[in-house]
């Protein structure tokens, strides 16, 4: 089964895709997406055209997006709030649920502890999936969402982390 | 030409068509699209598989979509942004520029002042647009979104208007 985190941003949107076979994960590819123009329509466009590129050459099974952190900046999150339309938008768009994850419970499942700092997230990111190398930071948060969903989603690597934990 | 106006929404996402031909506007259709559905990624599709049929249907070759309101409530704006995105990503994928307007300058556009309330646009709306029936008020705010873009745009009839005033 493949899985695809998203860590959804207007200017760099970041996604991951691992391969989950019975307890094993491993890495297939990650990268960031960029919502290149001046116009915001045209920038929302080319993240959805971007992402849709992933899907097509990707085929994940599954499709997980970290949930955005709400802050007193409207405008900013107003910005963030149309960028994660298009990430949840896109997987719906290939047929596939998309499963949510919150910033602490993604580090909870990845580092151990909902705290951790973005150097212990790559950390283990890279613990889990041997030999990565990471496009941009965006790029790793996504393929910790893609790891936490694994964990999460009822796939029986989820089962058996579950069990071990 | 046509124009389409959008008043943007994840439960209700308010659309109207009008026809421009030299200083006169006349309506061409007008409807509410639901973002039905328990998970937010099938409201999202919801959405953009109805508005993407408004398109289908009436050809529009300009679009507006209304600015939405930012406020401090940071998950109601997050919301908001998701159907936004949602609502400008569709002209973008027909091929369509986008024009934003800010609600005051639509009720001033439309009413004559910047602080007019639902009534008074509804009415004014009335008045250039003979014989509309609304199919509710999102889609009533979504025709005003539309005879503000035909006054800004550009358009021969922008342009007289603009004359005139």
């Amino acid at each position: 089964m493949r899985i695809l985190g998203i860590d959804p941003g207007l200017q760099n949107l970041g996604w991951g895709v691992i391969r989950v076979e019975g307890s094993k994960i491993s890495h297939l590819g990650n990268g960031v997406c960029h919502g290149t123009g001046t116009a915001l329509a045209q920038r929302l466009l080319a993240l959805h055209d971007a992402l849709s590129e992933v899907f097509t050459r990707f085929a994940p099974d599954e499709a997980a997006v970290e949930h955005v952190f709400v802050n007193r900046d409207g405008a900013g999150t107003l910005k963030l709030g149309q960028a994660r339309g298009v990430a949840l938008l896109v997987p719906a768009r290939f047929g596939l649920e998309v499963g949510e994850y919150a910033p602490n419970q993604i580090k909870k499942t990845v580092v151990g502890v909902g705290h951790a700092d973005k150097k212990q997230i790559q950390h283990m990111v890279k613990m889990q999936l041997p030999g990565v190398q990471f496009a941009g930071p965006d790029a790793a948060d996504a393929l910790a969402v893609a790891i936490c969903h694994a964990r999460h989603a009822g796939s029986s690597l989820g089962k058996l982390m579950r069990a071990q934990a």
